[in-house]
């Protein structure tokens, strides 16, 4: 049902989009449900709404709007004019909602809340891809969530044209100072990791310096680095020496001033916490006739 | 066990607390873990951590930090420096954390994404409450909250000074535009309304006129008006107009350039959507010494 | 679905249906299901059957009598005679229900003891709102709830023509006693909690005297009154000093016997515990024909 | 930690409990908590109180009580003075708590709404059981149960001196009328079910009169009969005519007026839903000096 | 939609297939759901697939599958070609699915996991049932199962042409050695166990020589005895001793091999607990075209 | 608290375990609970027992064990001997419990299942494991698991000392036949994943021949190459043209008797379903003083 919403290519299991509403909606509802809607709505009122953005920005999250309404009334029709990870101007429709009108005003909120926030976090993204467009580097999100929302969160970094980095602990293996401080060093803290895990597992490993940089390399085992808080020439020096033989990633102080002198460096990829962390909801209404 | 890292005379269910800090680590920890962690940090090592404010802010959700912590291990003592709604300058340690350092590391995204949202949020509601402190004015948040977290955001807002407007769609009336409209007119909506909900409910209605406004007034029945995006000399004689018999809420194009201005206007409650869907995350940081 | 089903105007969220009624199938379920029907009913039996009152009473729940039937299976037809808030004779027909005989019979009590026990509560209820009929006072209920359904019972005091008291301890204030006492005094805890809680939010605070009910017609800050265990001839008095100031509850030693004049005091609400904490069921049967 | 409050001999897993009281807990509790205790009560403020029997009674549930104050907060101490199933007089107290005044209050109504209702279905079952004590007939509860709380209530049952029926749809087979039908008689509904069960499920069937239950003797399989609706001569008969090969259980009609006549048949149990749909709550009160 | 899908006669709830298997989908798809197919099929490509066993066996768990391919897609159709508890020859087709390839692709695992372990289930059981046609024993499985999967591990014996025991601690009573011990005696623990449990529950206990089972036929009060680890030539005099008196079970060094030879002691019931614990799964696959 | 229990340097979430255990006795002590113990055991009764292997094996799963027993009573004590992934000779003791004798008995079976699950998937695994030791291959299990314990089960297979495989749908990418078809080929294929998944993610593809070998190692993008079903002959010469450029992966008719000479052809891990999804149990028993 929400295939045609994601963005191309994007997938977003089903169980976590109902999870993720379902919980919003009890949220919302609370015990005694939409007190309003129940007491000046009329039985048998139907409604048309139009979910608009208010300013211009990258949609992401229909599918969440459609669970919501979905899941109070399945009745309610949602035909989207677009998909995720389109832009959008100021006043575009996104979508059109159709059905009881106390149902849809229920929802309201809760769809809008999570289509503001997602989009606003695709947004943001898309605005850090543009200022590396004419460089290789990705712009990555982090862990930096809000929690409960990661998986949300990280769709939403795709559909704004950004790449992610691990889902969580588990997915992939990040040394950084303070395990290679207690590991005795960036060799041993190396084959440690390389030793207890799996073969598709993936390990990259924090360096501040070139002395590092140049442990990790003749170490071996890492597959990527992470290239932290370097000023830009050290960068760029540190990415000749990786010389492809490793992926690159840049993280510490990006922002929008400074992603574009990173990206120069040549870094494969530039993790962002921001993006996540800190992205203003993307202005939307529902504007209803009814 | 919380008790002591909450904002003085605020409550927040421990079950609301435990319940969110859970999902939080299920989602950091997935399957399989901290899988960095547990290859090379040796058996018995301990940590030390100081929670670390890298910016000036207002500090809440200290209580989900220490949670984070006990789920993953109880031996983890938790020492507050400071509690949830005071200020802290940057470089100000608001907490010390000592440990078995794996499972403090594998906490610490979990903690500080906690606290860094929370105390984001408290730190810009501060900000707007300032703004308005010549005034009798209060800055109230809304239900345009992060899906998933609304209690808590609720509670980062009177951490930072605000006050609560409605948690969900169940403990208070807010009629608007569509409700009116449908209802027959904002004499029978409130009619409606009165007779629907219990004697301990609020009824809040909109106007965006002072000519609904005269309507509110002559139907009698409600206990609030929202002022909606009404220009500051408007606002000011609907205030007057209502001289007191109502409480009066201003929404609308509330930013911290145009607040201090809508609270001269003399309305009661201002609320701002902005302090809860877009608030940028407190930089905090967790300084361990292994 | 269920729309069509509750009483006029009110709202039950159909999440809250969803979850009490499937923990119910889960609990009557049990591991291995219904073994009964398995072992005796041959495949593909179909039956009909016909929800009966056996006795006058006021109906509540049907919603979750067809949410029990259409979560075992989905092709059992469930259509509604009457909808909840109806008065039933003895022997009339509240539903018919169709499908696989097997289904019907599993979710059979399932059905009945949600029906049997919210039609109780709004039976029970009637009587009392029938007593007070000649005055002004509204039934209401209180959070003396059987544990896991109050809003399910706050809707079925709804059906029986109550209003409702606070849903939880979150969504007004009721000042008691204890609190008084410990708060300083009348004028304290009025001041505290008016200073505490948001706009949207009631006060109603506990008295058991007339000296104490002036302190809180001086103090100010209160939208309701509760009258705690007064005799008729001291809440009269009470109820014409407020004079319509605030809205007046009595509470404690209601009875079938004494509520009407208690009513005839003039106050505005009587709340009764044991509507919801001691109604007995509503005795109705799922006539089956196989 | 419940163990010395649950009746001796009766168990009731600590995972039930939990589970109950947490749920009923974040019902009451909502989204804000107690806004009445956080806004009133000054920090540190202790408490103390007494758990009172307003009325005389059978106790039951006390460690659904002290699990709430555990849950709000550990610090609390509880002090039983009885255990489930004592007999108490009015006035009586049952248990003292001890420990942080807010806590207690919040935990107060939960605490009493389980002990409350649990009482009141133990003190109307020894209502029950007293009636038939000259005789050998046991009190035995239903499947017709208040929903959510089927483990719980028949636990009561037991603390008030009756035996349990049937926990579920899965743990005995009872056949009725219905399956009877369209299994093809009595014989056959046996003959199948005896082919399903596991060699430990017993196996129950329903008869209307002597000759059904001349079928089910010479049918074999049983090993008990419900003898339902009957009259106490043709019940009399009945149990002359089992002679002690199958248990007997009465069912129908059932009331405090009637069960020692039916008891005197020599019936082996009585079933009586109205001890767990129909007990009015046990009066009890928190007495809080703080 | 499940029942045609089960077992003849057999009863699985459908709360309990789904819950089972959303928590399955939710363990594979994790966070980020299915890269691989996400990334690698084209939008709109459809597959048809056909489940085959790789060997011989009886099927079982099917309406698991169906409810993976469901939960992921509804729109993707499955056609049983067979039933559980039907036995399939090698390369039999067992179901057909046809829909969207991507969501087909997704589920698949998680549908191969649930029937290839429950038909492993199966198959084990039929071959001990097999061994032992010649006589009357049943073939019944114990508490042994795999964690979580115990309704669905109980059904697949059932599927095997087995029989249940226990499907937890609270459906029957088991006396063992260690209860014999603590409760004074094999006559003592038969009294208190009888005089606590209701009518519908039965009574096994556990005896390891002919003594034991002389004091528990002079006792009264058991329904079955548990014939533990005894030798054929013992078992054999038990069971005549017993003289269809009480159920018989034998227990303990149960085979392949032994299994007959057991069963022609005349035992009613041998309970044999690797049919759940040590199953090998079935050798099933999907066999895709796109 | 469970960290002793682990295998040196595995980690596995508390939160995991908690989870899975309290399911496990839910399922077990079901709405009764345990009521053989509840009857026989007098109030007070206090047992020792020791958990012992009765065959040999490798032990895995002590923590869920001691989960079992605490989470039904706090008090009792649990000592451990060995630590899980330590061999066990028949007999050998694994862990001493203490404390009251019916919670014991009512935790014994989910604590036995549990550990007899998991040992018997160590068991196996390190049975693999020692046919290969002469070689460099490593033993890895697959996603072929029992739905619900994947984390639990490959962590077993770590205890065992095999290599885990992916965890699930969404922590590498396994490109299979149906996916090159559908993507329009091997190269197709490989570049589509690349661009989809973050730098974090390995592409592991499946082939079947050497010229599938020859496109995988053309297209470039993969870290790792399925060799599915190929003869010994086939795959070492597949090994040999990889010559180290990507991990190479055995799968397909593994057993005990051809491991070795898989092994043998230099392969660098090898895949085998059989040891989550058919490994018997270890045979394990709480021997049990009271």
């Amino acid at each position: 049902m929400h295939k045609d919403l994601l963005a191309p290519g994007a997938f977003l299991s089903p169980l976590v989009i109902e999870d993720a509403v379902r919980r919003a909606l009890e949220e919302d509802l609370g015990r005694a449900g939409d007190i309003t809607s129940a007491a000046t709505i009329p039985e048998g009122t139907k409604a048309r709404a139009k979910l608009v953005a208010r300013e211009p920005g990258v949609i992401a999250g229909l599918a969440c709007a459609v669970e919501a309404f979905r899941l109070l009334d399945p009745e309610i029709s949602f035909r989207a004019k677009i998909r995720d990870g389109a832009k959008v101007a100021a006043r575009a429709t996104a979508a059109e909602v159709e059905g009881p009108a106390a149902a849809i005003l229920s929802a309201e909120r809760v769809a809008l809340n999570f289509v503001g926030h997602l989009s606003g976090i695709a947004t943001l993204t898309a605005a850090y891809v543009a200022k590396v467009a004419h460089t290789n580097a990705k712009i990555s999100c982090t862990r930096k969530t809000i929690p409960g929302l990661r998986a949300l969160e990280k769709y939403a970094v795709r559909c704004g044209g950004g790449s992610n980095h691990r889902f969580g602990l588990d997915d992939a293996v990040l040394i950084k100072d303070n395990h290679i401080a207690v590991a005795g060093g960036i060799k041993s803290a190396l084959e440690r990791a390389r030793a207890a895990v799996g073969h598709l597992v993936k390990i990259e490993i924090e360096v501040t310096s070139l002395e590092e940089l140049a442990e990790v390399l003749a170490a071996g085992g890492a597959d990527a680095v992470l290239l932290d808080n370097m000023d830009a020439k050290t960068m760029k020096r540190a990415v000749e020496k990786v010389a492809g033989k490793l992926i690159t990633e840049a993280s510490g102080g990006v922002s929008l001033d400074t992603v574009a002198k990173i990206a120069e460096t040549g870094v494969d990829v530039i993790s962002v916490g921001r993006i996540t962390h800190s992205a203003p909801a993307l202005d939307l209404a529902l504007d209803v006739e009814t």
